[in-house]
């Protein structure tokens, strides 16, 4: 994919405004949706089995992410899997803290083998745990370096089907067919929470429109995060900023300041 | 209601601080407070049939948000409406996604007959879903003008003895006597989610201190929102200046700006 | 304890980045899982029965805060606290609204029976009605000053064998053997809600590193607050600024800002 093929994806979800569903944990719904709002997609938190149903008739994409999980809402999630299988909605898994329990780590793996068109966004600890590898993850913090996640990414390629994006201090795009990476982003980004599962979010928004690599996604999401850092004076700040840059996000800034390379 | 009444209001309301007990969607639980706090008023976020006859012995206004509903939460709402109803008990209804969902349209039509003393406010969508009339509405977000909605909210109050707040680019405050319109606001507001719950949730603060036409809360909303979205440079540092202008908001201010209209 | 101790503790937490288990309310997981993060943390927010004897045979503190209890996960959190306590690993227990409704009282006074390494971090009202003594409380916010408290927060800790954190204009840490006050933070803190909260989960940071008086978690709190305060225009930005300064907060102007003083 080329930097030009990115900006018009950009373009196309600002017009398009897809509808992104979301059973995603209860620490980042706020932001999740105001990253969504601001890139220009239009978010709905949902969870409940009554309405998964009617939502997945128009969703554009299915965002599922396990971060702060129980037996029920993994039911839900896994009832909505099935509807958005359904409809052929292509769905993205964001595995927080896989590795850390084995009740996230198994979850994560059946959601992964029941979703049809599947995109995995995790940290490296996570997609290297979710790969059945030895990971060095603490919590639902990386520890491990994105790169060292590559082999596990390749393998969870194959093994369920779906594109994988690990993302760190750079991002690794993982597809049957490609590699690219992304060095975009801040070092700040990690004392936030929830902007990797703004990521995942974005991915599904994405996905929405057709662009099912993950790759426009981590590209608009790690070009926002750099200007944020740079405006910022804490994480506090970033937060907000980070927002602020989405929505503002044109194509010459994202031009200018992507950094992509194919592997 | 006159522009000196309005500023009256808000003086007394930060004078007597009125409990708002929200049962609310997870998205907007924080905002919700912190818009809350900032106008003066004292928050209490709760669910717990356990303890919401307690809680509805010393509320001065129940919120009902219904953004995250499941039907667990549903039969909370409905017991934390009933006790209010026992202690009569202003209740704000946020019918979120109304007619998106078979789900979500049912929920509202419940609630709405079963709330004695209601205040219903949501986006021109929701409103004209809530009284059966087709709505352009997709997921959660308003596609309809708020205009558009005002045959619709006429019926409500007639339906329901209900107060309505029909909220977009002009707000619209219908009750069974009168139609005013607000035109505050800006237009970065929808990019940030949670707006109207907060707006919903002054509703109920203001209703708490006996004005209960839902007026006041928008008037307060629109013109801090209105400062805002001018001091602000997108949707992050919008929600930040929302908060910092309605505990800023004085009398001069809000009549300087206010733009009302009886219709 | 000295400043100059609770400098060293500071950069000691920053090196060893403590996990911390929350279970916590809705409203505030984003800020605490922030603040958490801003000092140097590694958060987690976990609620689940399934995954907590896995969580809390690595955390290093456990965090109980009742803010949105229901009946559902008032037993989630009595399992945390007896694998936190099988662990040996600290708890700390924010009796939100303590006081407000016989549900919170109830379940304060249940958890603060059970929990073995106990840190309990209120305001002055759910202090004072955690100890059976008649407070002026309301809803969730603080109605009586924190130097009110102080017979209660010493009948805590002989009844409970727990260290006790009383916040407020001033907060008072309360242990067996010692009283110390804390005169920094600002008067615009109770605006933002969830302050308390942050505090309560810094106070489990720190004791996850061997500091269980909770005087550390309050003077770096304090501290940051302070500033945040005084750069801020209104709540909205004191909660960006709080995130800001809790990351850039140094020994030097954590030891000159400081106002320690030993009853």
């Amino acid at each position: 994919m080329t930097p030009e093929l990115i900006a018009q994806a950009l373009k196309s979800l600002r017009q398009q405004k897809p509808l992104v569903v979301n059973i995603t944990n209860y620490v980042v719904m706020n932001n999740t949706a105001n990253a969504l709002l601001a890139v220009g997609a239009s978010p709905i938190m949902a969870h409940s089995r009554e309405e998964m149903a009617d939502m997945m008739s128009f969703a554009g994409a299915l965002v599922i992410n396990i971060g702060t999980l129980d037996k029920v809402w993994v039911e839900r999630m896994a009832f909505a899997i099935e509807q958005a299988n359904a409809n052929q909605t292509p769905i993205v898994l964001d595995p927080v803290g896989c590795g850390a329990t084995t009740f996230r780590t198994e979850t994560s793996r059946r959601f992964a083998a029941l979703a049809k068109r599947l995109i995995i966004r995790g940290n490296a600890s996570e997609i290297i745990a979710l790969a059945g590898e030895k990971s060095q993850g603490k919590g639902v913090d990386a520890q491990d370096s994105s790169q060292a996640a590559l082999s596990a990414a390749k393998a969870l390629v194959d093994e369920y089907q779906a594109n994988v994006v690990v993302s760190g201090e750079v991002d690794y795009i993982v597809t049957k067919d490609s590699v690219f990476s992304l060095s975009n982003g801040h070092s700040m980004m990690p004392q936030v929470t929830g902007t990797g599962c703004s990521l995942s979010a974005l991915t599904g928004a994405f996905a929405a429109i057709g662009e099912t690599t993950g790759l426009v996604a981590a590209a608009v999401m790690g070009v926002a995060g750099e200007i944020a850092g740079q405006e910022a004076k804490g994480p506090g700040s970033l937060q907000t900023a980070l927002l602020d840059a989405l929505f503002a996000l044109d194509d010459d800034t994202l031009l200018a300041r992507l950094k992509l390379a194919q592997l």
